[in-house]
């Protein structure tokens, strides 16, 4: 081994696996390791601290496995300055830029810690004047200076409580074989906590919502508070509304609960209604559109990013084509959300989890297991999953949040 | 073709697709027709009939090809006598026996048709004098007599309304985007219905009853007497039981929600402590066991039939280790149930499927659409599939069907 | 009823089952029928002829049913003219604008059937002088003239053949359970006779053909000559890219087929360094890219569109980042498309089935049976699904369609 | 804490998160534990040792709590000796009885250890005389002498190498998103390596072995001498022979490939037809059954286990009708097994892992991810799941062990 540099991690080591992986980490990359010191935590509740001595062949590897380890909360000992590179053309990074987790960040700057304002993964650290952010690739432009070191930049690994609840809820199972009314209650739970600290409550929801009869739910949730935000695509709109306009959601009739393939072209046929309206909004105020989600975000002024893909007809005049100012837009909403809710929806629960801090309690609700499952593999571990019908889960949850939608029947 | 005959089948032929999956049978057993006469129903409601000549290579494969087109409610316009065939070898039947469906079918015997008891697919035609059952291969005896033609033998296809509701019923859609509170309200009304006929309900459930917390919601629907019959394996009942002993289910924490990994000899305890008890009755009445939807059962007097596999530990002494025997215990239970519920098994709602007669009305509902269409690739394709989380839907109809249950909370 | 008209549908309108899912629409729509004539086939390769009257509440209500029944292939008897509205806001079709399928279609002008050019479905039909063509919502303008009746408009409905090999291809069976080598050389077959016709092959793509281990095969194939067109998003390209710059996949050591958690950021770094190059096709000029999929399109001329989604990093520079360019993109390589192949992606399978016309053959190849159960769902019903894993698929079909690879090993 | 015993760990304690999980399980009983000594392993391959007191409320929470650990490698520092308890009624251990592991185990009698023989979890252990032996519920008979106590018991947890391969084969990732043709070579070397030491390769297979058309690769795997025993149930013998008999299996025709409703009674017969035989080896003397998967059983004289179950028909002559003869049958041919395969099967995958002790290498192939997901969930955590096509895989793996196969296309 060439190049060495010296690591500490403080934390839970031995209840949560973290030093497991930092060490599978290293040898993941090639690098050693020799272990300095161990203070272990005696009694359960103490946090146990490990510095080590960390190699690799050259120092273009050392940075790369140091960035990495730094994911899990292993940092410098002795965190020296980050190297400050100016960036050359619009769109690129530096070659060797210090890529982002989505955890609590601090930059060494003037001899200060300085918190990386947006943390979020996969990005760029901008640093302008005395401050630092995040900043996404597309975002970057020439003369920025990003961040190409290691050196210089600490993470605050996620405070894994070793109590009951915490593991609990870290426990990444991903499993429909829960006992699903405690389930709903933790998620009301959440929600609750958010709404009393003052935060925003966001949603992020699929069509399915609106097949599985779970919009007057959604509804109620809206009216009680509980929906500040929604991310969404065309399909969950354009559903809610041709169910407002028609009484169909892709062909199920909602009332009667069969499937008739027969009202096939009316989700065409809402789109074109709302366009020619204008927006959402419009129509709502024009009396196009009285019934269903949107309308009562519109009503109770709350707020929706509706970002298109590649698939959508139309589509909804309010809906992103540029998935860029798409991802803009909802970066725009984050500030205050304590608390997301992710509802059968892959693509938009993979976008906003690409881009939501780890700090914000999450939880991913889909029938398909490989959603959450996918949801975890790509960075959002803090996520949890719960493996359940979406028509009924939001249904029960509109009864513990809602107290005039449990009384209704 | 060397050998023919006339066949005429009656019903809405267009609007069910029936004529279509006749004709298709037909080509499938490498037959040929000629349609001689086509009364078509010119209004909606009617039925119509068609009438045709269906020939084979040869008398063997006439008869098979016969015998398949039945299936479907084609019958011998000619219905003749049946072939009737001495069983020489205990468990084996007559070459060319008749295999049944599960449908009513009608035997001439002594110029009168003659209605078959206890329709169950997969079977042969028993004669005993002037009656005629099914019966299962392992059940047949050296001696009884066998039917081995398709002639004498006529079989009644279900009549598929020409109605909204019944379409509703027959389209077999698997899938998790439907309205839930509806399809919740259907089955509800499926098990008053059968109730207020006087006939029993029979509920087939897997250990996901337990798991997801469904128990206490179970127990409600038993106690309202919506749970005649429950036919389960060891897995079920067990973690139902472990569950009131131990407040645990396979390493599930049912109060807390979380998964712990720890409870997991508990279930081999719990088995051990049943058959100290001697049998479930026997520790309900000890007062061994004191809750759960096992005691719920025992307390109300209902029944169950509790059928092994090769996975089982134990087993609970309750249960049948030889599954013949066990499918015998099984079809006892069968007369005069009038709506089947099977939650969350793969294993015995189809061993249920394979028995039970098409006239019953059949509600699968599991997470897994793997499992509905298992169901109906295996012939119970009058199953109405629901594929939702088994938890909250048992939650759900016990609120409909229990009204101190939906007070509860 | 008050108004009615008098349609015709000729074809297998027994053995598909067409004429059931025509009455099925009339009653799901609320109109009522008589049938007045019925010419049946009477041997199995004739085709069957109704003719009916069909009636509405209203005139808009028959528009409305004559449109939808118009996509079974029932056609107006009398075809009259059709009604023409000129548009007055750019982005919004005229009220009852007749909303398109994906088969070929018909327009009557000055007296002669005139063929509707790119049948895509959920368009509307736009007229120019004599000839007409199908536009999506979004592209209309004002002052372009769009058919709004179902007067004057004929859908020619799909030949279902009633022989073996056809219905064969039919049957929209989503099942694992299939002998998978002879679905393979289906696929093989279909490609061979597009080639062989001069016709391009489609491929539409997702990242699990590199995560699987397929790329090699995939590029086998498209030296074969059997990939014309590419159609993914930056997820496929981005893998293909980071496999070949640093060997791993998403964390999957492609090599050893361990997963390695360790690469994550490597796909962020990838997208960096052909940014940095301009673009793909300037990444391989440039040496830079030497290997994968993407490299073996550029090397043999072979076209690709790259359409983003909001889930993206980066992204590539190849990317179209507004989805309704993306569309213009994809639309732009359908003509002279004569076989497509899905694998691995349900967001581009969506999109593309939305865009492709019916008469190209389809077979959407994945590993969950949901993602072809939704490409059948949203219109695309002449799909044929196959359930299995796509880089054991790949593989095969590389060993059929390509002699060097089948030679290699 | 009233009670407590000093116990010792040893191994890959960071590496493998055993420690880790430990100390869960410790909480998770509501006990405590003090760290006494911690000997860190500072090389990567170096093991680490951990001493620390364990305390619970009483005596029987605390063995309780002892056998627990010891499932994780956990042993008392000092041993002492065990408590004998003898049984008083057939078929039910005494309370306290130590409930076993799949794990190699030691007891401790007359002051030396005696090795446990036939390691399989869930079972008590039997004490004759100087030997010790794991002996399942349903076999104890009164007057047999059973452990009652974690003193005087050993187990030796699994050597989780902390090298690459090691490691890789431990992460027990159940995803579809792997390079197959790794995998299929990993299994293969499994294979060869299990061969090479003398010892039998065990197949576990569902009948999706031969829907998926993989009898000819399975045939040309048992000519070439892979596989020695299979364990299945009914279904995949019947379709197997079916398939023989009739070229059909449960409607599938194997050689065009496409789905025929048609062949459905085709199962029952071929029953009938080996019943009449007598059994499935007198089928193959007789001339009657000439091809297929049971007759290269039968031929190359290799053994296989059928074990029935509820759902069945028939079943064959060779089926184990009561499921806890079948399971002593099953148990019967697992000394020498060096190799597993699960392919296609739940039920009797989840069985086979019941009764295997944890030293034989285990790998499950499954479309489903739930299957390996369930055979984890139970115990078998030392099984590695692959999730893809199963009549590929077995294509893939005759091609790599058969050469003759391989040559063949």
């Amino acid at each position: 081994m060439q190049v060495t540099e010296t690591v500490e991690i403080t934390g839970h080591l031995m209840d949560s696996g973290l030093l497991s992986r930092v060490l599978d980490d290293i040898r993941g990359y090639g690098g050693e390791y020799t272990l300095d010191k161990f203070d272990l935590g005696y009694d359960k509740d103490d946090p146990s601290t490990v510095r080590m001595t960390v190699g690799a062949e050259d120092e273009e590897s050392l940075q790369r496995l140091l960035m990495r380890i730094q994911t899990k909360g292993a940092n410098l000992v002795d965190p020296g300055t980050p190297e400050i590179t100016e960036v050359t053309q619009d769109g690129v990074f530096p070659d060797g830029f210090y890529s982002t987790t989505n955890l609590p960040t601090n930059v060494r700057l003037g001899g200060h810690w300085v918190e990386v304002r947006n943390p979020e993964m996969d990005c760029g650290l901008l640093v302008e004047g005395d401050t630092v952010r995040t900043i996404p690739m597309s975002e970057v432009r020439a003369g920025m200076r990003i961040i190409t070191s290691a050196q210089g930049v600490r993470v605050i690994p996620p405070i894994t409580e070793a109590t009951e609840g915490g593991f609990g809820f870290m426990e990444s199972d991903v499993s429909s074989e829960k006992p699903q009314r405690v389930l709903v209650r933790q998620v009301a739970d959440g929600m609750r906590e958010a709404k009393a600290n003052g935060q925003k409550v966001l949603w992020v929801g699929g069509p399915g919502i609106v097949h599985t009869g779970a919009a007057p739910a959604m509804v109620a949730l809206v009216e009680a508070g509980f929906v500040d935000v929604l991310f969404a695509g065309n399909a969950l709109a354009t559903h809610d509304i041709e169910s407002s306009l028609y009484g169909t959601s892709l062909g199920v009739d909602l009332d009667r609960g069969r499937g008739v393939e027969h009202g096939h072209e009316h989700h065409i046929r809402a789109i074109n209604t709302i366009r020619k309206a204008g927006s959402i909004a419009a129509a709502v105020e024009q009396g196009v559109l009285t019934s269903g989600v949107m309308h009562a975000l519109v009503k109770n002024g709350n707020r929706f990013v509706l970002v298109g893909s590649v698939r959508d007809d139309g589509p909804l005049p309010d809906v992103y084509t540029d998935v860029l100012e798409g991802q803009r837009a909802m970066r725009a909403e984050l500030p205050d959300v304590g608390f997301c809710l992710m509802a059968a929806t892959m693509l938009h629960s993979v976008a906003t989890g690409n881009i939501l801090p780890a700090s914000i309690p999450l939880t991913c609700v889909d029938i398909n297991p490989a959603t959450v499952t996918k949801l975890a593999d790509r960075g959002s571990s803090h996520a949890r999953g719960i493996v359940t019908d979406v028509g009924l889960f939001v249904e029960h949850l509109a009864r513990e949040l809602s107290p005039s939608y449990a009384d209704r029947k």
